[in-house]
């Protein structure tokens, strides 16, 4: 590169080369965004659409929509409040409801803000014990043997090489990043994770009220509080709205909620209106390049590998793809 | 604290019990904002005004005022930037540039958009060694000798217990993060820190693009660019913003673009309008306390404290203080 080049062009490089720049200069080592594009299509697994909840915000100042979709835990994780979940998206129980918290570098909080919703019949109290899957030597999980958690000398399932402050390791399975501690897994609250909001304990909630992550992963939450997914399309229509000026970044003013048109499952629209999307497969040798690339930058912006990298630095990748 | 209580109550005690009911209970163990509470009037240590920069942005929609307050680095890191970004100051160079781009889970960078603005004369050109400063075992810095990061053993200073992926290990000194690897000390890529873009190496950047933190820490760009500051306040008129949609979180359309009215040291402006700031000592028995209870949640909403932290989930405090 040309160091007398613009500083248009010096911004655009700032932080990461563009990828026409290392294009055109052939670099030995791809970036990880260019690992993952060379995937093959057998890699890219679906995303059921019953696992994804659509999220529709009322339209933004200037008349825009907001759509927010939500991947859902696969089995047998967090599944006594997904269960509650289906059963308020299917009561059709957020219409209505809004944003009501946004506190900078942690979470974006929606639910009834009215305090006067009665909620559907039949919801689960969930233990707290679901907080932590425990581990066994045959267990499969989505078709995968965890039995990959004994490979701990793998870097390729383990990127921090034994090195999270908060539990033994993490790794990740069927496309979600874990911890493994000594009495089980659990789902890890990194950026864009969607947890169950809740009293104190023994109160786990009921899945009504519900958060994602929007700053540095609180994984301070691991073990404490139900994930029970992820945003994977939109978390911009959250990460970028005004703070709340209240406690623990609730709005003091009532009109500064963003209204929540509907939320449901992709299952319950139409078809033709469901939309579609694909991960990585975690187990796949493009994922393994790609993570090791994550915690090993060698593409032409940096000097230094770091050798390692921590499991919320490592997003899964997902992309959607056209209906069928 | 009642289970029976309303959906708004359990909204507020979602993710943190607030602090009435905290008091309330008198629970053995206080959370890390309640410690901190607890510091000495001696453990709040002063920011000199020559080492915070004060950026405004013109009013926002509502014709709000937006002012966001970045404290430089400490001597002896990062100095050939940071003296690039004083005269950059003095010069008023970054007077009617704009904020250009905000990538979603990354940074919000800012500079001069039009390519066409000369720099000031006599900036320096620091070389890449300067990403990392040599330990030296009689090192001091701001008084403080670097002794203490041979105290591995010491949660005081460690608080993920040499469990970080991508350094030998972190610790706080003079009120910041820093990493430690065998050939030297680097500050760290936290939310709200600030770097200086840059072009491909060997370029290093002049301090005139600048960016921060609005997402997880990003640490593989530890060592690799150089981290000049942090914000400590008004980050939210920075993570607040539309995202950018163009490639890296560009803003495609220029009239999204927010203008920077004016970028000043706080020693610059009228005694009377320099706003003043305070850290809390991190070589104290308070910010010890805070660490560990950051690391070791056991207030009333927590379950299981985590045994650890990583260092970017351990910000240091910072609080305003009213002129002298």
């Amino acid at each position: 590169m040309n160091r007398l080049c613009s500083i248009a062009s010096l911004a655009a490089l700032a932080l990461a080369a563009p990828l026409s720049a290392q294009e055109a200069d052939k670099p030995e080592y791809p970036s990880p965004g260019e690992i993952v594009k060379q995937a093959t299509p057998e890699e890219w697994l679906a995303i059921a659409p019953s696992d994804l909840l659509v999220m529709d915000l009322a339209p933004d100042a200037a008349g825009e929509a907001r759509r927010v979709i939500i991947q859902l835990m696969p089995e047998p994780f967090s599944q006594g409040w997904i269960r509650n979940i289906r059963k308020l998206a299917a009561a059709h129980w957020w219409d209505g409801t809004s944003i009501n918290r946004v506190q900078d570098n942690y979470v974006v909080q929606w639910g009834d803000a009215s305090e006067k919703k009665a909620l559907p019949e039949g919801l689960e109290t969930v233990p707290e014990s679901e907080y932590v899957t425990p581990i066994a030597d045959d267990m499969v999980i989505n078709g995968m043997a965890t039995h990959i958690i004994s490979q701990a000398s793998n870097d390729k399932y383990f990127p921090s090489n034994g090195k999270d402050p908060y539990t033994n390791e993490t790794s990740f399975m069927t496309g979600w990043p874990f911890g493994f501690a000594d009495n089980g897994v659990s789902p890890v609250h990194c950026y864009a994770a969607v947890g169950v909001g809740r009293n104190l304990s023994p109160d786990t909630g009921s899945g009504a009220e519900l958060y994602t992550v929007i700053g540095h992963a609180p994984r301070h939450l691991d073990r404490n509080i139900a994930v029970v997914g992820r945003v994977i399309e939109g978390i911009e229509h959250l990460s970028s709205l005004p703070r709340g000026k209240g406690d623990l970044g609730f709005y003091e003013d009532e009109g500064k909620r963003v209204p929540i048109s509907s939320i449901r499952l992709a299952s319950a629209l139409p078809t033709a209106d469901q939309p579609r999307f694909e991960y990585l497969n975690t187990d796949g040798d493009t994922f393994a390049k790609y993570a090791d690339a994550r915690a090993n930058r060698r593409d032409p912006f940096f000097n230094l590998p770091a050798g390692g990298a921590d499991i919320c630095n490592i997003p899964v990748p997902v992309r959607r793809v056209k209906a069928e």
